[in-house]
């Protein structure tokens, strides 16, 4: 069971995949952001973010996509630049054929470090501990990307548990 | 010179295609919506926009689009959303090879009635003079994609004089 997490945005979009073996513990397989340089055109810097986002995707075999639901309080020019970079990342996921799961941060910070408050600090050292990485995962983008992965494996852990 | 104006959205999204003569006259080639089902997931309706789009602006010889610039007071989600049918829009335009040229609706009404506070019915009216239409294009998404492709085509010969 593989999961790609994407977080999305212009600039940055972090990407991480994370497996789930037999014995439900998990594998970290890669991680990393695609960059766009903000001096070129939106549409250029969409395109690059779906080409790379499809190369990414089609390296490995995944069973399915997560993606965090934004919220935002007030900026809905940045809400509308973020949307696109999403939309995109959505469409990469769709056209290989999986299903896209959408998390509140509040879920994601609940599955990964058992609280939905818990700072940021916390939820990367979890991601660390429960990937088994040296160091916490860099950029920011690249650490929630993870965690939403990681969200998704959980949720869907504690779904199968439910339904038995 | 023909320009295909968008009105991205996750239900409907709107495009129609104008053509500039040599005589600086318009000539509508063709217009409509892309609809989407609400109950189908957000990421297999932004594929099907995608889709859809791309035999659109294949069928015909285009030299560039037109998205009209979105401005939201309140509603983020929305925001979002829009984004999302936004960002692939214009993915299937720069996978075109054309250049995305985007306008403020005041743009759009100012370069279509003549002055940025013209009522919709108004804009919407010149948009059937100008194209020599015996009736308003129909819906309201239609006629904003034709208005946008009317703006750029406006804007580009302001330009043009202004550089002489």
């Amino acid at each position: 069971m593989a999961v790609i997490g994407i977080d999305p945005g212009t600039a940055l979009t972090g990407y991480g995949i994370v497996n789930e073996r037999e014995d439900g513990s998990l594998q970290l397989i890669c991680y990393g952001v695609i960059r766009t340089e903000s001096k070129t055109r939106p549409e250029s810097r969409l395109k690059k973010i779906y080409i790379e986002l499809n190369e990414i995707i089609s390296q490995y075999k995944l069973d399915s996509g997560a993606v965090e639901r934004l919220f935002f309080q007030r900026n809905t020019t940045t809400a509308i630049s973020v949307g696109q970079a999403r939309g995109v990342a959505m469409l990469s996921l769709a056209q290989a054929g999986l299903t896209v799961y959408e998390y509140n941060p509040l879920e994601i910070k609940q599955a990964v470090a058992g609280y939905g408050r818990a700072p940021k600090k916390q939820v990367q050292q979890m991601v660390k501990t429960l990937l088994s990485m040296k160091e916490i995962p860099h950029p920011d983008d690249a650490a929630d990307a993870l965690a939403t992965a990681i969200c998704h494996l959980h949720s869907r852990k504690m779904l199968t548990y439910i339904s038995i």
